[in-house]
């Protein structure tokens, strides 16, 4: 089997995840990046953000991304416009908008990002 | 603009979404479907289910499926395995690999799929 056809997590039996959250992984130092689901057409991972941490503003040609907020709040923003999301919001950042999200604290931050395709290693 | 460039959600600004599960739509007959962002490259939607509803056996090929629950718990099978999930588990169904959902109750379920690349209307 080979990357492209979603054999990835058929192979690793990665199937089903209990209470996604738990997998969240922070370093001081930036954001944390863990990874949920790695498939052929779709990849979701979590990005866990200390107090005053954030994801620069960046886009991506050719891939939209979802994020799910699961813990905490932050500011999301999309294109032009930014809001405070809290958990159980979502925010969609389609192919070639810009993004980015900051945690202002005072808890941690908790995103699951779902990009389409997924990221080129 | 056109469809395929994830157009259709900055067309309508379908940026954030507070309460994504408060989209959830019930019907007697059968498992709601309902919208949450809809891209070129990526689509989001709930499905809700009343006690005793259920979404048959199905794939798709050429598409990876992930299911986060928001709401409730259910028996969800992807290939030969089947597990009870509940709010905060996820799913993942590789483009190709069986998948279902059954509420078995007494709750009010509510999934909410993430489909790579998004379906053919």
């Amino acid at each position: 089997m080979t990357a492209g056809c979603g054999a990835q997590a058929s192979t690793l039996g990665i199937m089903f995840v209990k209470q996604v959250s738990s997998l969240a992984r922070f370093t001081p130092e930036k954001m944390g990046k863990s990874t949920v689901v790695q498939g052929g057409f779709l990849f979701a991972g979590l990005n866990s953000f200390e107090p005053g941490q954030e994801h620069a503003p960046h886009s991506h040609e050719g891939q939209d991304k979802l994020y799910l907020i699961l813990e905490g709040s932050g500011m999301v923003q999309v294109g032009d416009r930014t809001e405070r999301l809290s958990a159980g919001d979502a925010a969609f950042a389609p192919s070639g908008i810009v993004h980015s999200i900051r945690n202002p604290g005072p808890e941690r931050l908790v995103v699951m990002a779902v990009l389409g395709p997924p990221p080129v290693k």
